[in-house]
């Protein structure tokens, strides 16, 4: 009932403030010293912030009711998943599992990490209420960091290409999250956009398309211009893709704007795992285009034959989005590694096994992870929204404002 | 009358070509040699131009009606103010009062300034008209610069310190402004806001928020890195208390927009003086705890009590927004320095007092000047705009729109 | 007929298709080793990346119903054009007429020259369709690529010189193009901005304003810093002048928002030529006072008696936005360097000529070529938008939405 939510909701605060608590509490005692500070990474750190509060923040609004939500809510996730993350390299540093860094550094690896948080939260926009939400980040900001150590330890992933399963992380857990909670009905007139909230949507994706290069680039330390100049090219073409693919999907010939705020990005997330490591543009480019078809051709499928019959429904479209691409991304960088280096190195079939490995971790860790999260997250305890007023902000914020003009 | 203004419309344009005539014939007597010119500085700047230019333009504007005025006034009045603040600057050298400074630090300066005389328009937003915002600015900038004069000649305060007293300069000088103003009526159906105009305020403050740390450590030589990360642990703090809050002190349980806006960016104000020197991230995270509450706190009591008391109508909450805050910092800064100094210093009590003294000279300099300016600004030779035109577009900027869809 | 299009609506995708498959062939094999690879250029481009993505393709949103096609053909067209560019680079260095540059800094240029394309986009906005505008910008980008190496090589126009007259070439451009369109009609009730398509545009007119400095600045090399102070000088007074001659121009004594669109650009579009060598800052600020004068005399003059005889329809006004004060620009470079080297250089005459003739080569190039691309684009084979449906979004984009509260 929407009663039990209402009744409940005096408790959020408390909720919150009691994780702010512990937040600074085990700061006071994980507070180690610096490494050396760098403050040349301060930039880079702004980029992917700008990205991912601004950029990610309203490429969520396109919802026609959802605007304070989609933009409110993500700062609220973001700065408390950011302290949580610091938190985690706090104690695996304190039990020597990860070396010491500079908080700058640390930060942006905590923002960059949050964006697996922010994808998952795109596929139950409007259906979560700001408590699941904050212990969905929780959650999952510790999972993604247990599976990235797992990665860099065992299977030797690079740091920077490990912090690349971002995308495939945050998507794959955010269905699973997803899928355990109630479908909203399919005649909602709520779930739905309008011209205005569809141009703001633009806006974020936009920002979020120029600030690409920076995200696929700012771990790299050797070949950061290779990084940024691969990622440009993917994103162009994937960009360009998604306006003929539009075109060719669609009934009438015309585009379709969600099409556009779908694929232009999947470049930019396939590319993430081998950006720095192509040495001519036009593999790049070549990626860039297949991460635009999978985008679009996944979204057409997916949306009609995969979702209904897992009963899964994923607002955003995050799988296509994020996770399609990601995968497809995760595949090139091990066909590109065999083409490459196919008669010289002797342990190939053992390196291959490895690149493959860490990509099906990740996805079975989301996935575990998620459904485990998901099924948490609908106790009764937590007081789920009704799906009645699913994708509505009046049942989150107040509305002062005259009703009219909406 | 309205009448009034509009006969008085007319020579709008000649003050503001004369000014700007009087600013290019002094910029040709005062143009001095640059200093070793540094480019370095440049990124920092863009962060703090993009700020007030373009965050703080849209952070104003959630009045339904007053878009135009908020986003271009503000343009104006930093255009003009910058080009204000360098003449001064140029005397300053001219009379040997000051060392002399390669331009873009200066305009760095000069837009960081700029911070204060935005925050005034904040407490006269919709009711002053755009003579009486210049004249506004070139006060304001002049006795900012002086009150920042003797603050660094007289009591030693540090350059960078001293700049972060525009948050309290501009809130004071702003309310003491804005007390000489007529109310507008109680009932005015156009002091508020809509759904859109509060989402395009959202757009600002997370533009703010995201900027805040350049703000707070550009001026900063060593010790960079730590400003940052300070200022980015107490704005997400600030940002989980404004959420927790809200729900604690409306009604329903519900979340207010007006109150995350407010609240965020409490924690980068209130840290703006410590933002260098605070060791560990907690107290950082603790003073944006605290900004968060005395904010939101702040705006309950004021709005209530304060305001109706005084007579003083504070259109978007300066007081509490910057205020409230900047004196919560200040103090932070004294308090922190004597636990630091405790045992060691000798003259602890000469340097309490200076710390203090810096503070309180710059709200008494804000107050006496505001009152000052806010007197002259309303004397019948400037034509004040009428209260029933209060925050209303249209009184100043044509639409030549069909009226639909506004 | 409206039928014509739309029967040809389904060759779009094969058309653009086809170009991307040419891009990525001719990427294959005029891949060259890059030159050394500086990312120190990263943050630059990165300005420049968001002025012509973000601020561009906002401040084209004005129109009340063509907000879709705005921001979505910018992001097309821009992808496009930037491969366009590196073919061309890299067939330059094939054929030993260039050197070799490292990929980002071949990125920035090309970033750089799609201004020309989107300025020039901006006089047919609303009335080409995109296939025509896909023709336009490759037409375009070779024939600005040629006139700046016809420039560099010939006339040893420096090359951050010979970029500058990319606003000039893509106005006039435009101009021509947009005189081969057939005329909308002058009742049409949806070539009209609304106060939220406005502040939308205002959006962008800020960004552009804010990121105009890195533009000037980017390709100089020393004078760096002097490039950026004067570039702000520059904007600053034209922001002030847009204000001031806003309310002479208009009956009532308002400001008009579409003045301070056009007219806070106009400074940094007209000192985009000597910004490295003006010594001080008052003559930056009068050839900003003198752009935003020519900029707002000349839409009230222009706009009454130029196109109308001439049958032209700016849609954006280029003509007097980025033309008047890139010809204003080009002038007083020469009137500078006449005055700074009156005595003391012998071949003055021939030096004068020579920066005389660039500019005009840079007109007549782009006027000539404007026409008879505007000539090819109104083929029939085309399919030109049918006049009724000038200014329409529907036309080219699905509206799945209701079509309420649009």
């Amino acid at each position: 009932m929407s009663s039990n939510y209402r009744n409940f909701r005096n408790n959020v605060p408390w909720l919150i403030l009691f994780l702010e608590a512990v937040f600074i509490v085990l700061f006071y005692f994980l507070s180690s010293d610096d490494g050396a500070p760098i403050s040349s990474i301060y930039p880079a750190f702004q980029d992917v912030n700008q990205m991912v509060i601004f950029g990610l923040g309203f490429f969520l609004t396109f919802l026609k009711r959802y605007g304070f939500s989609s933009t409110g809510f993500n700062l609220l996730i973001i700065a408390l998943g950011v302290q949580c993350f610091m938190l985690i390299e706090g104690l695996l540093v304190f039990f020597l599992l990860s070396e010491n860094e500079d908080s700058l550094t640390r930060i942006t690896k905590a923002t960059m990490s949050m964006t697996s948080v922010v994808i998952s939260t795109g596929a139950v926009l409007g259906k979560a209420n700001p408590v699941q939400l904050i212990l969905m980040t929780v959650v999952e900001i510790i999972v993604f960091r247990m599976s990235r150590w797992i990665n860099t330890t065992f299977l030797e992933v690079p740091g920077d290409i490990g912090m690349m399963h971002v995308h495939l992380f945050g998507a794959y857990f955010g269905l699973a999250v997803s899928s355990r909670f109630s479908e909203p009905s399919p005649r909602s007139e709520k779930n739905a956009s309008t011209p205005k909230s569809d141009l703001l949507s633009m806006l974020g994706t936009l920002f979020l398309w120029v600030f690409w290069p920076s995200f696929n680039s700012v771990l790299v330390v050797q070949e950061k211009s290779k990084a940024i100049c691969n990622t440009y090219f993917a994103l162009a073409v994937s960009a360009v893709t998604s306006f003929v693919l539009s075109v060719l999907t669609t009934k009438d010939g015309k585009f379709r704007m969600t099409h556009i705020h779908h694929a232009v990005l999947a470049g930019g997330v396939a590319v993430g795992y081998t950006a720095k490591s192509i040495e001519y543009p036009w593999i790049a480019m070549i990626l860039g285009l297949l991460a635009g078809v999978i985008t679009i051709l996944g979204s057409y499928c997916i949306q009609r034959c995969f979702n209904p019959a897992l009963k899964i429904h994923d607002t955003s479209g995050v799988h296509f989005i994020f996770g399609l691409p990601g995968v497809l991304g995760a595949l090139a960088q091990v066909v590109l590694f065999l083409i490459n280096n196919w008669p010289t190195l002797p342990s190939l079939g053992y390196l291959v096994t490895i690149g493959i490995g860490a990509f099906c971790l990740t996805i079975s860790a989301a996935l575990i992870t998620g459904l485990i999260t998901g099924f948490i997250l609908n106790l009764k305890l937590f007081k789920t929204t009704p799906v009645s007023k699913y994708f509505e902000d009046q049942f989150y914020w107040e509305f002062p404002h005259l009703a009219v003009g909406f």
